[in-house]
């Protein structure tokens, strides 16, 4: 005869986000909570007997509500608080809760660059006589919690959106740009475009992904002479806003659901 | 001065999934698909003016509606569909469509087995005079449109999920099973467990996840005697409802949402 | 005062590959060996003494030595081998030994088909009146164990390959086709033209990556009619020899390093 | 009829690394190179001729011998002499070479920090009445130019590894900690076990990886008493010697190969 051994259930890779507004700046919290339970549930395995099985999908919606309630800078709390109240269901034994917080590092007072797998690149193309040179940056992972808006923008019946006037705007910036003439100091040439994409995605107020990212280019061309042209990949990495209302919860407006998939694509190059 | 380049916008990776019923069984269709339009829509990134900006939100949902009618077993069909539909819109000049179908091969009438990376473990740990000796298998990816259900379960204030007599039900099987004592033909044993699985996940009619995986477990135990125990984790990868109502389509309850986090995350083991 | 608490060491991720002649048609092991040792090596840790400490990269060159030596069909009696051989080292109390498998399903003598992810493409571009359409594969892996060469090419002072009559040849396939006319069922086309590739892989001698690539082709533009030029992205999958003498191991010529980085790249389009 | 369209080939991710040696501190360089070659290689692919193939093992070998000769902080030069030296062999008409430098912060005269994707990791399991809580880091990227040595480990037939006075270090530092007293101030305490991880891995000779870790764990047990044990993964992320000899280069004993696989696997935990 076979028995049931050890056994857990929970719910693995809830993203939440929460922007803490500040006198002196934004902080800027991006959590993944895993959760598992243990508890009094042979039956649910053995009988298929849910009464006593949480459903994961209230696990999620525990993270979001309590994310509102009590999310901090300290995050051991919050995860205390998620296992807390989950142990303290009926039936629950056990409840383990671990949060994963990725690091943004503030360079503004709303701005933040992302841990991120930041590579420069050059390339050059020989082609029988002649060399094109370009050089380029990719991964490079900036949010900002305020300074872009989107709205105005054509309905249909099949348009859901609403109009936002400000929202958070986090991209992974990939950008190649071409050299007319190859400059002295390339290394420096490189850092001092990267820091002008930098200043302009932090600095300029942007009414789209399109429209900040015209910014950051012809700002690029604006500073560095011997770049011909620029060509930029622009994911936009949604931040969406959080219905709390359907859980009871009256929502402040500074928790959203981060969504890896799908994601806005825009694509772009500014020429002189 | 500058001026703009080449451009487009669009959304990449909008996931969707349909049943299609069949008296013969079930066909099963798993699509990603990406947008790329290009447009007269200079003044967007020039200006900050979205008058002529189609959201990429929009497109996603132009994706769920049109999977509920117009996608079939032909693809390039649906590509096609999107493509014009979009392109219909003042100011598109061209609508880059690709869709993207994973592999899904249909093992009984309505149990598919998926593109995956499927292998084969084997572990020996010797410490000191003996051995234990584990097999096992990572990456089967199994998935039935029918024959699964989830009700019942406690509800508290943050329960929003609703009681379901069927749905889709879809995993990603590891299975680590300890041998008591090694068989003779380790290789025929571990195909004999390989399709106890399977034959258990698309044979049995569960309750959950649980139920699934405690079924599934208990038969391998009664399939193999030198088996002492097998250990599962079982991600739920859930296929959720799309509500079509705010796009204005009546859904048929046959599109879903696949999403890849959060995903509920059951582990039990079984043992004589 | 701190004190050393549990402990291991070892190699993680160790790829071997190998092939089994055999009268009716070849088998073929792609294991990845991960190894944890436990022992007598405190001192290591706390006073930088490595008299006990078995190198990792020996544990490497114990899984080599044994695929030539031990691997056949029964990777639990591999996994075993691996075990004692390390844990009968001085000073090892325990040795945990685990081998993934990856799946190849054989689909004539020589020739494997391979777990994978693979994907149907469908791509249409509406631009102003007129439609182009794309169809394609992605994530096809195919090997074979026989029946490629790569000699007789050009040789620098760089050049350090010697000429191989044959060779493992393996790579994942990405096609794309353009149709002319887009077939009225456009489902059995795509089956046709993967069943032409796998044919034409499995088939036709060849002597480079590129020559296989142009017979699949026009093998493909000589099927389907509709088709009016197919493009390939092939990656040479390298299985490299295995020089086995520094460990005093006469190699049977039959145990290879599969390895992911780099890899060949080749790209071609068969046009009419 | 089908006719040879575009093509190319080449060999994508070529691994390298170099230490710049320099009295004020080392600069370090971690390239990823991707090669495509255009030319008048008709032949290979309809007839199967290699007359003109340049083998892209080749073009990985001139990368070794380019790296040690000519890679400096500018790799858009880099770059450059490897399409100017692959364009010059005959019948080649375009060497497209693309270099991805990836982004190493120095920290202190021969210390550097990799762009990572870090997280900060809190974990609460409430069980019954009482809490256990864990803190951690992942992805903590870590490199040294000097201060490790392998050396005096036992050999056997098998082992090829020669003792290394000095050597590159690196690893992805894995680290949970358990509190006996939750700190009151749980990020200024996090940010502390960090910076003490830091300073020990660059600040201390050590004689292996577990050597390293004993000292790192220590440390923090020293510097944080709320700690009562600590547990590490640490992955060695080689950087092995590259062997240019048979290039006809005499080397400088400053450039390696990255490899991803296999990877040592140290783990431990430290106690009071």
């Amino acid at each position: 005869v076979a028995r049931l051994g050890e056994n857990r259930w929970g719910k693995t890779s809830v993203r939440v986000s929460k922007v803490h507004r500040g006198s002196g700046g934004d902080a800027f919290s991006d959590l993944t909570v895993d959760i598992a339970l243990r508890g009094a549930v042979e039956a649910a395995f053995t009988q298929g007997d849910n009464a006593g099985v949480i459903p994961t999908d209230t696990m999620k919606n525990t993270v979001y509500a309590l994310a509102e309630e009590r999310l901090g800078s300290d995050v051991e709390s919050f995860a205390s608080a998620l296992a807390h109240h989950l142990q303290a269901r009926d039936g629950v034994h056990g409840a383990d809760v671990t949060v994963a917080q990725r690091r943004w590092e503030r360079v503004t007072p709303t701005g933040f660059v992302g841990g991120s797998s930041e590579r420069r690149i050059a390339r050059v193309d020989a082609e029988d006589g002649s060399d094109r040179t370009w050089a380029g940056i990719e991964g490079l992972v900036v949010l900002k919690t305020t300074g872009s808006s989107f709205r105005d923008f054509p309905r249909d019946a099949l348009t859901t959106l609403p109009d936002k006037d400000d929202r958070i705007l986090a991209t992974t910036v990939s950008a190649r740009w071409r050299y007319g003439v190859v400059p002295a100091d390339t290394t420096s040439t490189w850092e001092r475009v990267r820091t002008v994409l930098i200043d302009r995605f932090f600095g300029d107020w942007s009414a789209s992904v399109q429209h900040q990212g015209w910014m950051m280019g012809r700002a690029v061309l604006d500073e560095v002479l011997e770049i011909t042209d620029i060509e930029f990949r622009l994911p936009n990495q949604h931040h969406l806003d959080l219905d709390l209302r359907p859980l009871g919860v009256d929502g402040s407006g500074t928790v959203f659901l981060p969504v890896s998939e799908p994601f806005g694509d825009i694509r772009l190059s500014v020429e002189r």
